[in-house]
C-alpha cells in the first residue's frame, strides 16, 4: 500500500458565481466540495488508478469530519488522526474564467496531538511500500516534522517521497528522502539561481540530502536526476510534444502519485518519469480541477519523449 | 418558552482579509463562525437577555452539525430536525470597512423531512408561549409552509410572530399571524406604494391577514399598528433621538426578539415597541455583527420617544 500523509488536510470548496463583484452579496449557483491537501490529492489520484492507498494525516472538527466522509465517499481508505482544532477550508470562487481564493489559516496542533500522529504513523508505515509526505505544516507541528517522519520511515526500510516547500522541505531534506519533487519556484526558494541552471540547482538539492530529484517545469515537462538500475546516476528530461490547454491545479499532485506508484511497483526510471509527465498532463486536461482523466493518461503516455542529458 | 423556527438555518462564516483582490488567492487572517438564519439569531438574542428559548428548525449534514454545536456552545437550547442535505453556509469576506458575501443555495428538503419537521413542531408548540417563524424557505419546503405552521400554533392557542419575505410571507399572512415585522423593502414588495404611505401599506398588510404590524424604518425607528389592552387599535411611532453608527446586520432579528419577549411577558404595547427600538439599536452598536450589547440596550431604552399617531 502507498501511505500518504497530509498534516494540513483541507476541505476544498468551489463556488460558482456569475461574476465576482466586491462589496456585494452573491448567490452561489453551485457548491462543490472535495477533500484536499497535497497528500490527500495524491491518494485520490492513486485510488483512481486502482492503486492500494491509505490517506493518513491530521483532521479535526466538523471540517475534519467532512474531509473524512468525502474521502470515504470517494472510496479512498483513510486513517486520519483526529485533532481538537478545526481543519482548514479553502474557498475558490469561480466565475467560469477566473478564480478568487480564500485560504483559512487552519488549526493549531498540540504537542500531544503531534505525538499521537507520530505513533499512528509508526503503526501504518510498516505496512507501506512507499510513504508520501506532502504539503504544508499546520501551526504547532514542529518545523522538523518531516525529518522525524522520514527517520521513522527509513528505520522501517520504507521508500519515501517528500513534496513540501520552504523550511519544512529544507528540514526534511537533511533526513535523506528517496525523492523530492520541487517545481521551479520551490527550487529557486531553496537553492537560489546557481550558475549552471536547473542541473546545478538539482545538484544543490542533492547535497542537502535528497537521493533522487524530479523538477517539474510546467508545460516544458520534467527533469529527473535519479539513480538507475545500473547503480549510476542519470539525468533525463521528459516532455509532451504539444502544450496542453487546461487547469494546472493538481498537476503536481498527479506527478507525485505517478512517481509513488512507479516506486511501489519498481518501474524503471525513464518510464517512471514518462508516467509522471503523462499523468500530470491528464490532470491538466481533466474538466474538474485536481482530478485526472485516466483514459487521457493512457492516450498521452506513448507520446512522452525522453532524452538523457 | 419562546420557540423559534428556522427552516433554512445557516452557518455564518466571516473571513477577515487585508484587502479583497479579485482573481488572486487570499490568506484569511481570522475566521469567525456563528449559527445563523433569522430564527436562530432571534433565539441567540433572547438567550442573551436570559429569556427561556428553544431553537427549532431544519439542519443537515456536517454544516448542520456545526450549527447545532455552535448553538450548544452559546448555551442556546436547540431541537433542530435533521435532514439529509447539507445546511447552507454564508461566507462574508470583510476587509475591515466593506464586506463581500457568498450565499450558498442550501439544501433540498424532502417531503418526508418536511412531515417530520411538522410533527416535531406539533410536539414543541404546546410548551411555548410564543412561536417565532423567521427567514427564508429551503428548496423542497412547500410555499405555504408558514400557513401550515401558523395553523398548528393557532389550534394550540400559542401567539405567533412571522418574519419572512415575498411569497412565504404572503402565504403566511393568510393564516393570520398575531404579528408581522416587515422592513420598508419587504412592505413595498408585498403591497407596493399605496397612496397614504406607510400607514396605508400597514392597513393593506392587515387586510392580508396580520393582526398587528411593526414596520422597521431603519434609523428612523419603527411604526406599530397594534391592538392595545383597551381592545382598540393604535398606531405608534418610536425612535431614538440620535442616529447610531454601526452595523445594521442583526437589527431586524433583535427587533423580533424584543417583540417576542414582550408578547411572552404581556408587556403593554408602547413599551413593547420601546424595547424593540432599543434592542435593535443595541445590535447596531454591538462590535460583532448580529450580537447585542445588553448594557447598551438598558442605557438606550429610556431615551426612546413614542408618539401615537
Amino acid at each position: 500500500v502507498i501511505l500518504t500523509l497530509t498534516l494540513n488536510a483541507a476541505l476544498d470548496v468551489t463556488y460558482a458565481v456569475r461574476a465576482l463583484i466586491p462589496r456585494t452579496a452573491h448567490r452561489v449557483d453551485d457548491v462543490a466540495e472535495r477533500a484536499g491537501g497535497k497528500g490527500v490529492n495524491v491518494a485520490r489520484v492513486l485510488h483512481a488508478l486502482d492503486e492500494p492507498v491509505l490517506a493518513a494525516g491530521l483532521a479535526g472538527g466538523t471540517t475534519g469530519e467532512r474531509i473524512r466522509s468525502l474521502l470515504t465517499a470517494d472510496g479512498v481508505p483513510e486513517a486520519m488522526t483526529p485533532i481538537a482544532g478545526e481543519s482548514r477550508r479553502t474557498i475558490s470562487v469561480s466565475d467560469g474564467a477566473d478564480s478568487t481564493g480564500f485560504w483559512e489559516p487552519g488549526p493549531v496542533v498540540s504537542a500531544a496531538e503531534w505525538a499521537r500522529l507520530l505513533a499512528a504513523f509508526r503503526d501504518h508505515v510498516g505496512r507501506a511500500a512507499v510513504v508520501v509526505l506532502a504539503g504544508s505544516l499546520p501551526r504547532g507541528v514542529p518545523a522538523g516534522a518531516y525529518g522525524e517522519l522520514l527517520a521513522v520511515a527509513r528505520a522501517t526500510g520504507v521508500s519515501t517521497i517528500l513534496d513540501a516547500d520552504g523550511e519544512p522541505l529544507r528540514a526534511g531534506l537533511a533526513a535523506g528522502p528517496d525523492l523530492v519533487k520541487p517545481n521551479l519556484d520551490e527550487l529557486d526558494a531553496l537553492v537560489g539561481h546557481p550558475d549552471g541552471g536547473v542541473p546545478a540547482a538539482i545538484d544543490a538539492i542533492r547535497r542537502l540530502g535528497a537521493r533522487d530529484v524530479v523538477v517539474s517545469l510546467g508545460a516544458d515537462g520534467m527533469v529527473a536526476s535519479a539513480v538507475g538500475r545500473d547503480g549510476a546516476r542519470h539525468v533525463w528530461q521528459a516532455r509532451l510534444p504539444d502544450r496542453l490547454a487546461g487547469n494546472p491545479t493538481g498537476a503536481g499532485d498527479a506527478c507525485v502519485a505517478a512517481l509513488a506508484r512507479g516506486m511501489a511497483r519498481g518501474v524503471a526510471w525513464p518510464d517512471r518519469l514518462r508516467d509522471a509527465v503523462a499523468l500530470s498532463a491528464a490532470a491538466v486536461a481533466a474538466p474538474v480541477a485536481g482530478s485526472v482523466e485516466v483514459a487521457e493518461y493512457h492516450r498521452l503516455r506513448p507520446s512522452v519523449t525522453i532524452e538523457e542529458t
